[in-house]
């Protein structure tokens, strides 16, 4: 929060997409290992449901042996827990994809990190009575509106699936806070999805129903959005996205900052993976010639975001090199050096060089 | 320039579009009246090409009574001037547009002030002797490529022509100096024309031939991009971009910044016009109900943006307003309230409010 403006640098959200509304949070400008909810990345796919709490429930109901109807204050006196999570979407950094490919233009800053409180998903299948023979638990949102390709009939609702496996696990919550706050209509108020080391498409928000089916669900995000190519039996498939891919990135020096030859600069970032700790951050000041580990200023804990830093001794001579980094997780997963086109729009974790300049700095400047 | 990061706000360009390369100038980090080279909005169609300075020549050619062929030494040998120019791309606010519009997704800093130095184009179109019945100057750069729509017949130049009328005016440069500088190579090195007052696609980089005309220049960048709807003689016509719009930016608070109830918090921004001076800005902090007049903090000249501020006394209670500003030139033009479709892509200056959100801030906080 600011009391005025003097003409120093300023950190917010960035337009990406004014309608739907898609903002993207500063990371140059990353400081606590938690993004305060002004500066966390906001991706809709419609515009924002307007919820009359009273009205509102939310319902779980499919291959169950009961539905079960809660209100808002019914579904908040459940049994709840707070996971610290990352949040990326599947297109984060798809603005540095050459040749250029299809979506929102997302700089570094579709990905944010947040502590989530609420009902364990596995609370609420297990209140309804999971049927034998269910195989995935789908979310659908209050957003809805209509698609193009294939034309919908009429306005569809957000939805997307779980394995009936990772929807019982203990990490997957439906949401009602963030940070200790009540989510913002932004972010899903009242409730959301938060599918810890799943890319953010999982995490639905205004979370509305929960239908579990016994067939593989084949909603528009499930089989025509979302999705990458994936060999199967030897043949391609259009795969739902999962997992979120292990990715490191610079927040300072940002792309095209210029740093004075001959100081010391402390190049910081953050790196996360899916379900696994990060267990090993690289950096290169050299373009790639030569890598250093970087000291991980956070513990490695799954589904979170760890901060890194390394103080680098920037050349004295003036030039324009590239900045690059990568990591590993503990299940021993890396980033690829290299883009894989099977991957469409999605999942872009390949190491991807930041260009900067070195300048001369005039003694006492 | 900076020694090192401490989590301090930064300001830096910002990708827009990786290859061609399209960067944004933070805009919302709007500081002097001549914005920094490394701050300075970049845009590209193409790779940019690679000039070897010795083989470099410029030449003037077609509809006149000599050819001119000049070396880079030759032309800054000639007599030149210094132009404070504001650059702003044709397309600049295009991410507010709804429904969206096709192209770069510029947010508000597709616009930038600088110092620019170099010959006008007048000394080189009279070295060289205009024919009678010439019509236009086509100033044509080194950068090449191809385009789909329609499919170009290989790699073509860009390419934009000026009417004579105005390519004799004083104000217009092939300027080989920003701020004092060889031009940088994603700024047009070793040349570039400077055209104030008109859209950014006529100041043409990377300059090579000046060719005069006796017909109407019909190129892709003149018939089919950098064009809008206007009518003629009762027909819808596609005519060529010319003179910048009238517009006002506001640079704090920014998208979606959070102020403080009850504080005193200094708006500002800049204003712009064409070929007129500002007159008149003005800014509304209620959605557009009131509105009051704001002091212009650099004399309005023609070509450059002027800066403006306002002393705000923010409302105690908290809420998201939106904040709106507009500006009046000498010459009369005015912001217009809405969108008018015609404009198709480009041309984007009618009153757009800034959404922020006003929060109580705890007291000695």
């Amino acid at each position: 929060m600011t009391g005025g403006s003097n003409g120093a640098p300023y950190a917010g959200l960035i337009t990406r997409e004014q309608e739907p509304l898609n903002l993207e949070s500063p990371f140059a400008n990353l400081d606590d290992q938690i993004t305060p909810d002004n500066l966390f990345y906001v991706r809709n796919h419609f515009p924002v449901p307007q919820i009359d709490i009273a009205e509102w429930r939310l319902t779980v109901s499919g291959a169950v042996a009961r539905s079960v109807v809660l209100t808002y204050d019914e579904l908040r006196a459940l049994p709840s827990k707070t996971v610290m999570a990352t949040l990326e979407c599947a297109g984060n950094g798809r603005v540095y994809l050459v040749p250029k490919a299809k979506g929102t233009m997302w700089g570094q800053g579709a990905v944010s990190n947040a502590q989530w409180t609420g009902v364990p998903l596995s609370v609420l299948l297990e209140k309804a009575g999971i049927n034998a023979g269910a195989v995935d638990v789908v979310l659908e949102g209050a957003d809805r509106g209509e698609v193009d390709e294939p034309k919908s009939p009429g306005p569809i609702h957000f939805a997307r699936s779980l394995p009936l496996e990772k929807a019982m696990k203990d990490e997957v919550i439906i949401a009602y806070a963030m940070n200790g706050e009540p989510l913002a209509p932004n972010h899903g108020y009242p409730v959301r999805a938060v599918v810890p080391g799943w890319y953010g498409m999982a995490s639905v928000k205004w979370l509305a129903r929960i239908i579990v089916t016994n067939t593989a669900f084949q909603g528009y995000w499930q089989t025509l959005e979302y999705v990458s190519w994936r060999r199967e039996d030897g043949l391609p498939v259009l795969a739902p996205l999962g997992e979120t891919q292990i990715k490191s990135q610079i927040a300072r020096p940002a792309e095209y900052e210029t740093v004075g030859a001959g100081s010391q600069y402390r190049v910081h970032g953050a790196a996360w993976s899916g379900e696994s700790p990060v267990s090993r951050v690289e950096l290169s000041c050299d373009g790639g010639d030569s890598w250093d580990p970087v000291a991980l200023t956070d513990a490695p804990v799954p589904f979170a975001w760890c901060r890194w830093e390394y103080l680098w001794s920037v050349p004295q001579a003036p030039g324009r090199p590239s900045l690059l980094t990568r990591a590993t997780d503990e299940a021993g997963n890396a980033q690829p050096d290299h883009r894989d086109p099977d991957r469409r729009n999605y999942m872009i974790n390949h190491v991807v060089p930041v260009e900067i300049e070195i300048r001369w700095t005039p003694a006492g400047s």
